[in-house]
């Protein structure tokens, strides 16, 4: 049986972040996949819902537990294990409906950003017809929520992840640096005393929280802040951009 | 009197990649400023048009023209005695029109993306409260139509002008590079044969044209598309992403 699984970006948080095209996605399609997944399963799954009945979705809404991820393989080997573990289930939770039309995949932000979903995927047997619908990611609702360009006048940017930034420091030559999947404020890790920063958590929900400045005295609050929201909420997302002061 | 702005982005030619928000942002403006902008203005006005018709607008609409750029200033120079004659135009339509509520000006694709429209709006006197509405990107415009991961697993991107890539060359350490505002098809001053380009002009309209395969065999494919389809619609606009074979 071929599948045409449609890859749906829904935004990060704003259920007015969804698109027209993924609104009417939602509506053609036979059978919608919700993943049960992300830091607060539960206040997210709320969400999700509410962006499928806002489209006036009415085909079957089937939800899928993400497994855990093995901790005693290596970083990439466990991630690959956990994606083909996930694409068991997809291809089971498919093979249980037998939708007669498009299956849609409800995916955080952009489907191409920093997620898993098309290697997902591509794992499945038969390899799906796939379409890709983008959505608004957590650095366009950074830039938007913070009011500021995304690069310099004509310059670059390096996006890349708090692990990276550790690991390698401030990329070189890099003019705007953008961080993703960053779950230690791993600014702290760089040595430089004329940056700023434009940080941002829960962006485009209820609970968002921003805060920017120059690194040195927004760093400390913001690490506090980090933790203090972690603790109420039991989860977080958060985002930033690190710039030199002066550059525009 | 003070003005309440707010940067509409509505994606990058598909009128399905604007946003809830977007839509409800135009029936709640006062006013709403079109740029006449852009390689073809009139094939792009026609989609301005749409838009605002689609979400059910019913402001006044007030089309502006952008000056042009004075070639003899030096690179930045220009573009900032551009942006200055661009808020006095915007001044001149607001103070003309006279809205008793918000001024909704629609932005290309993300305001924050190499757009001037926020640099502009920081030049109005008295300053605006700004309000900044993310929009679909070229570049998820570009990852969706290929059905491509933007970056390589927990890899870092760069993204940059052609510009940049022609004056720098491959960013060191860069895993996946995306090229915007590349007049020139500078990929082809890279000096390296391991690389993977995907590429996509016209995104998101009836006009998209993609390709992608090995760069010493794709390039010149895409050197001889690009220049028959600006040929044949008087304007181009494309963007694409490279990265070295066998990175996932
Ligand atoms: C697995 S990635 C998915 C990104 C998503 N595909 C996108 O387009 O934004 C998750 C990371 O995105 C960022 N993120 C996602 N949603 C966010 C939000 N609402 N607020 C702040 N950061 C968010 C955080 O950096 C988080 O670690
Ligand atoms: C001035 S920048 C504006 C970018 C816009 N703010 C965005 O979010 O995509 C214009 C550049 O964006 C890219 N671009 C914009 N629209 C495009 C489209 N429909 N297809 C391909 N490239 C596009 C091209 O690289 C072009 O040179």
């Amino acid at each position: 049986m071929r599948i045409d699984l449609w890859l749906i970006g829904i935004g990060t948080g704003n259920p007015e972040h969804v698109t027209l095209e993924a609104q009417r996605a939602l509506r053609e399609a036979a059978l919608i996949l919700v993943p049960q997944k992300g830091p607060d399963k539960s206040d997210l799954a709320v969400l999700r819902h509410r962006i499928i009945a806002d489209a006036g979705a009415t085909a079957p809404v089937q939800e899928f537990d993400y497994p855990t991820r093995d901790p005693s393989l290596p970083y990439k080997d466990r991630v690959r294990a956990w994606h083909d573990e996930i694409a068991c289930r997809w291809q089971d939770a498919i093979a249980k409906a037998k939708p007669d039309g498009p299956v849609a995949l409800l995916v955080w932000g952009d489907p191409s950003l920093y997620d898993s979903t098309l290697r997902i995927a591509s794992r499945l047997d038969p390899t799906p017809t796939l379409r890709v619908l983008p959505g608004i990611t957590a650095l366009n609702a950074l830039t938007a929520a913070h009011a500021i360009p995304f690069n310099t006048l004509a310059g670059a940017v390096t996006v890349t992840t708090g692990r990276r930034l550790r690991d390698h420091g401030w990329p070189e030559g890099a003019e705007t640096v953008a961080v993703m999947l960053d779950g230690q404020c791993s600014f702290q890790a760089l040595d430089r005393d004329d940056l700023i920063i434009w940080w941002g958590a829960y962006l485009g929900m209820a609970e968002q929280i921003l805060d920017h400045g120059p690194l040195d005295l927004t760093g400390p609050r913001i690490v506090a802040a980090r933790a203090q929201a972690r603790a109420d909420h039991g989860w977080i997302m958060d985002t930033y951009l690190l710039r030199p002061k002066g550059l525009t």
